[in-house]
């Protein structure tokens, strides 16, 4: 007899890998889909697209909905189309808001509307987002339809709300939440809750994947913004600050801003204004949210989502597919910052 | 007996008097549902959104579904919501193109990005569009929304042709047909073509209001191309030689380009380029639009596509429908100017 000895090794943190090996084959399907579906005689069009589709997208919300279809077992091929539209719309969404905040960077690249103009950018996102509904209407669902359009209503809606917020250091956490669940959250829940219309189950299990979606959404939105006031441009592809110097309000500042005093909630004003944000101040706001422990808490919120989105998941059958789609929550809150 | 004395008055000019009179009721239908569906609990939506949408516009694209819904004799209420949602695409893309375009006036008014920002703008832009696939699906029709899907589509393809073409004077004439025919005579062809569908009417008629709307909508721009070289501000809310200023390439120029010597061709590639288009070269390039008949060929052209419109109407029955939408036409080429 030979005897085995087990190496003790530290528990691995969580990754996107499970959900990656789980959903790959299928995200090559997704993916042909989406560089067949992006052409147009107007070669603008593909070039532009791709620089943002082909530009180190994570396919986060394809993975989603295939995951998703996973867990219930589905064996068809029509998310596969649903899930390009899904990233159509995301990609629509991000190149106008590239516009929109006037961003020069976005995952350490150089933006499409940096390189092409705003023209183009918001043109080609209008494009992209009318091909997310020709697939959808291929497909041929009203439910998956109705699911989608309504979530780029409120996603829209979402956009606009937070344009009139900008710079606002008043914004409740109450508002926060509500601006990120629509700018954000939506479309996490529709692109997981299609899957449960493809494969054909009950308003419930829709229900509970768009919760799943949805909190996880949230998670993620939460802890991009506690990693701003901490990370390094290595890990995030953007420096820490960016937020901070963009006088974006994020919830690390609306918690550190809500327990300030007269004069830090100045300070605040004052940054969030553009009329004092440079590093000095910068390292200030770092001090003022260990003191007020806004990242802490706004991690801690982070964690409260996440949770939900784990049972959000209670109902459906235990497996490999679950466990993706409960790690994929994990990754969400531990991602190294 | 009494003899009746007959005056004899001249022909009036043709109008949209008669598709008013034919479809003003249905109007007022329609502009109850734009109305309440341009709500939303951020008010900055139905502020700016109102703006371009109670700003005089003339509604004519659902006017067009509501005549030739009225042409095919259809009795329903489905029409006013898929009106609605084509004056939402429309909007949409009226939005986003003074951003493109940088433009400060539309109908005589300043536009909703001078007044409200290019982000603001993009954003409600992206809104209605979305609002105008959640008024398709709750009408419920997979044709008409693979309709209206794929017309968004060629505009957006259309838009960005047309930037990529941008102050090319090389642009030939086929070039440009293509560029307006996805740009402005798709949603017009798509517009009449859904009043068939509602109506149930075979692959055939739906054809007909489709070649309908798109010729129609050629004459319509190729007219507005022309008025602009020999209009004042009253009659189009703005001036003469906007296209001229602005480096537009259209009909009227490209066929005085071709058409014209070595000497005025640099002429107009100095003039669209915007490096000598003052006032002293607007009244040269009036000179050059007269001396190559660019101008009335241009006429001539929208003439042609206007018989087809006509033409494309020949198999539905006679009555006040058909003359009213026969009158629209003929209103669309002989506007005053």
């Amino acid at each position: 007899m030979t005897a085995t000895i087990h190496t003790l090794r530290p528990r691995p943190e969580p990754s996107m890998a499970a959900l990656m090996a789980l959903t790959g084959q299928g995200l090559t399907a997704v993916n042909h889909v989406i560089i067949d579906r992006m052409q147009s005689p107007v070669a603008l069009i593909p070039e532009l697209a791709g620089h943002l589709i082909a530009g180190g997208g994570k396919r986060l919300r394809p993975m989603l909905t295939l995951g998703c279809a996973a867990l219930l077992d589905y064996q068809g091929t029509r998310h596969h189309r649903l899930a390009a539209s899904v990233e159509f719309i995301h990609t629509a969404t991000l190149l106008h808001d590239d516009v929109v905040d006037a961003s020069g960077l976005r995952r350490g690249q150089a933006t499409a509307n940096r390189l092409w103009g705003n023209p183009a950018s918001i043109l080609v996102g209008d494009f992209l987002f009318s091909r997310a509904f020709e697939l959808m209407v291929e497909d041929g669902s009203l439910k998956v339809l109705k699911i989608l359009s309504s979530a780029s209503a409120i996603i829209a809606e979402g956009e606009v709300a937070q344009l009139t917020a900008q710079r606002d250091v008043e914004t409740s956490e109450d508002r926060y939440l509500e601006i990120i669940s629509a700018k954000t959250a939506a479309l996490f829940a529709a692109a997981c809750q299609i899957a449960a219309v493809v494969a054909e189950r009950d308003a419930q299990a829709e229900e509970a994947l768009a919760a799943y979606g949805r909190n996880l959404g949230i998670a993620f939105q939460l802890v991009d913004d506690a990693i701003d006031y901490v990370s390094d441009a290595k890990t995030m592809g953007k420096d820490a600050g960016d937020d901070f110097r963009d006088g974006k309000i994020t919830l690390p500042v609306i918690l550190a801003y809500a327990r300030g005093t007269a004069e830090t909630r100045e300070f605040w004003r004052l940054a969030m204004t553009g009329r004092a944000n440079g590093d000095t101040e910068l390292e200030r706001a770092g001090q003022l949210l260990r003191e007020t422990a806004a990242v802490a808490d706004t991690m801690a919120r982070a964690r409260h989502y996440g949770a939900r989105a784990i049972d959000a998941l209670a109902g459906f059958p235990g497996g490999p597919a679950r466990a993706a789609l409960t790690e994929t929550v994990e990754f969400a809150i531990h991602r190294a910052y």
